[in-house]
């Protein structure tokens, strides 16, 4: 173990140099102008694989490929099915970045990038602890198998199929993922729960083109007052998602979630600076962590209809839409979700307006039990790197691999995130820190031997 | 007056080919980035005016500059101010357009380019019957005032300005306007009202940059909800407008005015296949008539806020926009409504989002009385070129220089239009019939002696 930690030490610039080649390709998933972007990724992290020791491959998908290795050290030793994401959010709105999104840049001790945290440096932690191990000892401690896809942002459409179809190729005993985020400054954590989500399109289309208010105002219905109509009974005032039915099917958090949420180091001040807004909304008679952890949500992500420029024009716009997505939470069913929401909004829908509605993927939420062995193995290894043991907490976020794992290759997910939740994900100027990504490599180095002692 | 019919014979081509230089002119006011344009569109007007006999200048104003010119003959004379705008729509959406905005083109007998009818084709058609009379006889019937402003589409801020700084200068006995439509194929008609409008724009700003919708979702108000919340509730499913006093002070029709709407030739089939819309909607216990002419609106014309691209993006917003006019019938307050506007949507932002109202601009409805000498004379002009007596119709939108007019001058407006209402004002593929075109000039030509006779 000396050695190979020896090798971390020695090797920290490479891996960094090696990042941020990684993070130099801008592979935007869902924007079908960078599909070349995304066969150039896939080969860098297949490489990458090779030079870590593994066996492999780019496998084409319907969608972007997914890169698989492997390395069977001896069967009877436990497996770990390492699993990650290439493809990065849009990076969009451009203006707001300091620096270009995939032109990355150290400033005040942080990696500036698209996919920084997001999930490209997390997921390159493991590469380099595996290397580390095989360059150093010729083996490793454990058999691993790596699965990183290049759909995670647009719904892992082609994921379920690839884990059907490649179902005894994949067995392992555990999935390991690190795509969520510490605590906090110096707070590590484990996570044993995640959101589930559901996303969905509504186009609403009226006149075959955009009229003049003044000659045809007020004697047809108007898309864009529908689609703002439609939307806007989606929230109520105190705070509550207005779906018939949505919270039917709610796990509530049991006393002792609760106290432990309420345990942890929280200022609603902070939290508000960190985002830059001006008061908290959401369900009435829940904690701020209570909202964002185990209540699910109802948001607008993007809405547009009509004219967008400069100065007034006076129209009566043809078409308007909405994507909307909700977070989900144990209990609740995405499918009899995505049914209610298309039902609630389509009978608020106007005469003489077509309603579209497009769904575009769903994913249950995920909770396990918070004392089983491998996490007390993650756990240590966690406290060895960080110098402090990990709290357990829940995470907003939605990783529906973890359940297709649960569901197809019947394996639970340490779910072991290395970034924070202030690395501006999905937002301009993501980062990660230069001493989280060094800390993750370390971790994942002590992680191996710590999951192979489980099995003994 | 045969020789100067002769004239307006010899001289059709011409006129169309300084018409299309004219269309080629890409003089969009509300965007900034047409400056120039606009600026050769002015000097396009004043040498036209020039060439008609006109003495012409380019009048700067804080906007984009007026053009004016003049003819007195004779003191004794009617004086007639003619108003026309020569700023046109933005042109988008560009794929729209058939063929480009601002390379005019005839297809079945009508000009197609912004602005083809709204309103340059339009105001095309005075100059070149003034032009006739000055080539043919060397002198006008009446004295002539020709007030061609640059703003029209983006409310004529600097015009009231104008008006009052030159309040003696513009003395006329009467005003005559070319920016309305026939009533329908071989239906001329005279306007004798037109609705108002007010027009505002509301920002709503949430955290300071977009944010991951699983990390932060459910614990803040997200901007683009909000913006759906505020401009959804405009409307009722009853079609009326929901602002508190919205109808308190509007002019109800008199049972002629609703039997002349009802005596008019109208199919609802015909008027849908129009816009392309497959059915009807607005204020319950009016006429498709009634609504257009006559009732109050609020319409959303933009709206946006968040991702606008492809595929999902999983985040809540920070900001969201909506662009919303109201058209506004005799008896309605412009002020009152914009504040009742404002404080309606203001009381429904919820906490945390920054909520901006900017008001564009303004103008009361108006109406006059239809027996009026003038409108007899304009009548037996109009009835002399198109071969039928107009019938006496109202407008849907708004020409505020009419209330101006009225206000400030003291004289009321001749609303005499030569398009029509499918020629797809503000919309892709505007245009203008060739022949709507040579008839209105003949109208223009016809006029001058007949306004003249209305003093003698």
């Amino acid at each position: 173990m000396d050695a190979v930690l020896q090798y971390l030490q020695t090797n920290q610039q490479t891996a960094l140099d090696e990042l941020f080649e990684f993070l130099s390709i801008p592979s935007v998933s869902a924007d079908s102008a960078f599909q070349p972007e995304m066969q150039r990724c896939a080969e860098f992290v297949r490489n990458a694989m090779t030079k870590a020791g593994l066996t492999a491959e780019i496998i084409p998908t319907k969608g972007h490929p997914i890169v698989y290795g492997e390395r069977i050290e001896d069967p009877s030793l436990p497996t770990v099915l390492v699993y990650g994401h290439y493809d990065v959010q849009p990076p969009d709105p451009l203006n707001l970045w300091t620096t270009p999104p995939f032109e990355p840049q150290i400033r005040d001790g942080k990696i500036f990038a698209r996919g920084a945290t997001d999930d490209k440096g997390q997921l390159f932690t493991h590469l380099k602890s595996i290397q580390a191990w095989t360059e150093t000892t010729g083996k490793l401690p454990v058999n691993v198998k790596f699965l990183i896809e290049g759909e995670e942002e647009v719904g892992s459409d082609n994921l379920e199929h690839f884990l059907q179809a490649h179902k005894e190729r994949l067995k392992a005993d555990v999935a390991v993922i690190s795509d969520t985020s510490q605590y906090g400054d110096g707070i590590p954590a484990i996570t044993y729960g995640l959101r589930g989500i559901i996303a969905a399109e509504v186009r609403l289309t009226g006149p075959s083109k955009d009229l003049h208010s003044g000659i045809y105002g007020g004697s047809i219905a108007n898309p864009a007052n529908a689609v703002a109509k439609l939307c806007g009974a989606l929230v109520g005032d105190d705070g509550r998602v207005q779906i018939p039915g949505f919270y039917d099917d709610v796990a509530e958090l049991s006393a002792m979630e609760k106290q432990q949420f309420a345990d942890l180091p929280f200022s609603e001040t902070g939290f508000l600076n960190e985002i830059g807004s001006g008061a908290l909304f959401g369900e009435e008679g829940f904690t701020t962590l209570e909202r964002r952890w185990a209540r699910p949500t109802c948001d607008i992500n993007g809405i547009f209809g009509g004219y967008t420029g400069e100065g007034p024009k006076t129209i009566v716009p043809s078409k308007a839409t909405a994507k909307i997505t909700c977070r989900l939470v144990p209990g609740q069913n995405p499918e009899k979700i995505m049914d209610s929401l298309k039902s609630f909004l389509q009978e608020r829908c106007p005469p003489g307006v077509k309603f579209e509605f497009q769904s575009f993927h769903g994913c249950e939420a995920f909770a396990f039990d918070p004392t089983s062995p491998w996490i007390t193995a993650a756990s240590e290894a966690v406290e060895t790197a960080f110098g402090k043991a990990p709290v357990f907490i829940r995470e907003g976020g939605s990783i529906p691999v973890v359940s297709s794992f649960q569901q197809i290759l019947g394996i639970d997910t340490l779910l072991l995130g290395w970034g924070r939740n202030t690395d501006n994900l999905h937002s301009p100027d993501e980062h990660f820190y230069v001493k989280d990504f060094h800390n993750g490599i370390l971790a994942s180095t002590h992680l191996w031997p710590k999951l192979a002692a489980v099995e003994a």
